[in-house]
C-alpha cells in the first residue's frame, strides 16, 4: 500500500482547509493513511507530520503495522495523551471528523485542550480519497467480490421450499468463513416470496414459500476489503408478470452498467436504471438510489443517486443496483461491484444474471 | 415486554435532569422503549408523551410494533421531521445522547431548531433503566446464553493441529446461525497457541498449533438479545506450568462469581478475581476488566472494574470473565454471564469449566 502517497495526499487536501491541524478518529480512515488495523488509535497531523496515539494492548501491533508516523503509546486513555501531546504545541485551529465523533467525545476533547484551541468540524477529507482506489486495493478488492460470487452455489443447494431463509444465510456465510472471510460486510438478506418486496429483508426464520423471488444479497470481509452483491431467484414455475420484473430489473441494470465511465455525472448513471424500468411502468417500485461507493467500508463514497452531478473517474469501485419492489407481491433487486477504468468499466462480479429457477 | 412501564421509568429520570425533551436516537434505546426495531427512527419525549419518527420505508413495521407512543411517517429526513415537529412547540431545552449521536448529527439538529432552543448533552438516562432486566428480557437472554453453550461443542470438533482459527469461528457461526441466531454480538475470537496471549485475538488464518492453550470467545444475537461466554481449552498434553494458570483463572472465576450479589459493591466482584490471580503470581497478567452488562447490546452498563462502588441489584446480567495473559507463551480467559438475583447469583452459562484437553 501507499502511505507516503496517501499521506502526502490528505496532507494536501488538509492544507486546502482552514485548520491547523487533523485529528483522525475515524478507524479505517487510521488504517487507510497509515495501515493501523487496531480499535484504540488516534492519528494526528500537525506541523506537517503523522503521529499515531494507540495504548499498550497495541504496542508490539503498531511498531509492525504503521508506516510514515511516529507511534506514541498513551499510558492512559488515547484521547487524553493526544490532547495533551497538542496542548504542548499551541496547534491553533483542530479540525475533528463531525460525521464520526459523537457529542461526547468531543466534549472530552475540549476540555483537555487549551482554553484558546478551535475545534472546528471536517467532512470527509479523508474519505475523498479512499473514492479512488489504488492498484494494491484493487487487487484486495478483486478477491473479495470473487470469494462472494463463491457464496451463490452453496445459497442456490441450500434453497428449497420450507427451508427457512436463515438457514440459507447460515450456508453463505459458512462458505465465507471457509473462503478466508474475516466476517461479512452486513447483515445478509435472504427474503423470500412476500419478503423479496422489502428491500432490507434481512434473512428471517420465515421458510421460502413454494413459489416466488428471493432476494440474497450479501457481501464478505477478506483482507479488511468490503464486497457487495446481490442476485434473486425464482421458485416455482415462473408466472409472466415475474419474468417482466425480472427482464426490466435485468435491463435497467445493464443500463445503469452501460452509462458507466470516466466523466459521466453521476446522475445520468442512475438516470439509465430508472429509464429502463419506467419504459416496463415499474419506476415507482424503485424506492432506492441506485448504488455506493464500497472499499475498507461496506457504504463508501460517492452515493450513486438521483441528480448527482459529481462525475465518476478511473478507480471509482461502486455498485450498480437496481430493483422493484412490488408491495405484498415480490421484489428482484441485481447488484454487481463495477470499477470505473479509463475507458467505461469493468464489471468486477463475475456471477450469472440469467433467471435461475428452483423447483 | 412492559413498554408501558418502561416509558413511565424514562420519564421520571427525565423529569430528574434538567431538560424539557429528550431525544433518543440510540437504536437499542429505541427499541427498549417502544419496541420498535427498524434503522431510522428518533423517539422524542416532550411534554409527558412519547412520539416515534420515522420514514416510509418502516411505515408498516412501526405500526405493528411500536407500543404507547405515537408513530408519524417522516416525508424527508427523519430528522428533519422532528426537529419540525418540536420548533412548533417551543419545546425548551431538548436532551440529546451525547455518547451515541455525532457532531454533525448535533450540529444538523441545531439548524434546524429554533434559535432560542438549548440542546444539552446527557448521558445513559435510557441505559440506567436498562441495567435491570424484567421477566421477559430474562427468558430472551437465557435461549440466547443457552444457544451459546451449543456452539462448544462443534467448535471442539473443529479443533484440531493444522485448522486455521478462523474454521473454528466458521463452525461456531455455521452452529450458531443453524440455530437460528440473527448473527453473531461480537467478532468470533479464536486464539491459538501464542495467540491466546492476545486478550481479543480475534480469529485469524494461522494455524492451531501442535499444543498450547485456545482461547474461544463468542456469542449470538438471538431474537435481539446478546449472549458471551469464552472457554479456554488446550491442544496437546498440559505441562504443570500451563495447569497452574488454568486452574488459576478458574478459581478466580468462581472466587468473582461467589463474591457477586444484591448489594455488592462491583469492585468487591473484580477483587475477588484478582486476589486469587495475586496469590498464584498472575496478577500482573489479568490485563483487563472482570466483566460488563449484556442485553440488547454486548457491552453494556454496569462495568465490572477494580474500585467501582456501585453496587450490584437483581435483575443485572453481567459477565465475569478474569484471564491470564503470558506474552509469547499463552493465556486463559473463562466466561459466564451471571444474573444477580435476591440471594446471590444465578450462572446462565452452563457449560462445563473443566479444562478440555484435544490430543
Amino acid at each position: 500500500m501507499d502511505y507516503a502517497g496517501r499521506q502526502r495526499r490528505a496532507a494536501e487536501a488538509i492544507q486546502k482547509t482552514h485548520i491547523d491541524v487533523l485529528l483522525v478518529t475515524h478507524l479505517p480512515n487510521i488504517q487507510y493513511l497509515s495501515g493501523f488495523t487496531g480499535s484504540a488509535a488516534i492519528l494526528v497531523f500537525a506541523g506537517e507530520r503523522w503521529t499515531l496515539f494507540t495504548d499498550g494492548r497495541y504496542a508490539e501491533q503498531a511498531r509492525a503495522q504503521v508506516r510514515g508516523a511516529r507511534v506514541v503509546i498513551a499510558k492512559g486513555p488515547v484521547l487524553t495523551a493526544a490532547a495533551n501531546w497538542l496542548s504542548k504545541r499551541q496547534s491553533g485551529v483542530v479540525g475533528i471528523e463531525a460525521e464520526q465523533m459523537t457529542v461526547s467525545y468531543r466534549s472530552a476533547l475540549k476540555r483537555l485542550l487549551h482554553s484558546n484551541t478551535r475545534v472546528r468540524e471536517t467532512r470527509t477529507i479523508v474519505e475523498q480519497l479512499r473514492v479512488i482506489k489504488d492498484p494494491s486495493e484493487l487487487a484486495l478488492i478483486r478477491k473479495s467480490v470473487n470469494l462472494g460470487c463463491k457464496l451463490l452455489d452453496p445459497a442456490i443447494r441450500a434453497l428449497k421450499p420450507g427451508v427457512p431463509e436463515i438457514r440459507v444465510a447460515a450456508e453463505i456465510e459458512y462458505a465465507a468463513r471457509k473462503g478466508g472471510a474475516s466476517g461479512m460486510s452486513f447483515e445478509t438478506i435472504v427474503a423470500a416470496g412476500a419478503r423479496s418486496a422489502l428491500p432490507h429483508g434481512v434473512a428471517s426464520d420465515a421458510a421460502i414459500p413454494r413459489k416466488g423471488f428471493v432476494v440474497m444479497d450479501f457481501g464478505v470481509i477478506l483482507a479488511h476489503y468490503c464486497s457487495d452483491m446481490t442476485r434473486t431467484v425464482h421458485v416455482g414455475r415462473v408466472p409472466p408478470v415475474n419474468r417482466r420484473v425480472y427482464d426490466a430489473v435485468r435491463d435497467a441494470q445493464q443500463a445503469a452498467i452501460d452509462a458507466v465511465g470516466p466523466g459521466v455525472a453521476i446522475g445520468q448513471v442512475d438516470a439509465a436504471a430508472r429509464r429502463v424500468l419506467k419504459r416496463a411502468g415499474l419506476a415507482k417500485y424503485f424506492t432506492h438510489s441506485t448504488g455506493h461507493g464500497v472499499g475498507l467500508e461496506i457504504h463508501e463514497q460517492p452515493r450513486i443517486a438521483s441528480g448527482i452531478k459529481e462525475v465518476l473517474l478511473p478507480g471509482m469501485v461502486i455498485t450498480i443496483e437496481p430493483g422493484a419492489y412490488l408491495p405484498g407481491q415480490g421484489g428482484v433487486r441485481i447488484e454487481d461491484m463495477v470499477l470505473v477504468t479509463e475507458r467505461g468499466c469493468d464489471v468486477l462480479t463475475r456471477a450469472t444474471k440469467e433467471l435461475i429457477v428452483i423447483d
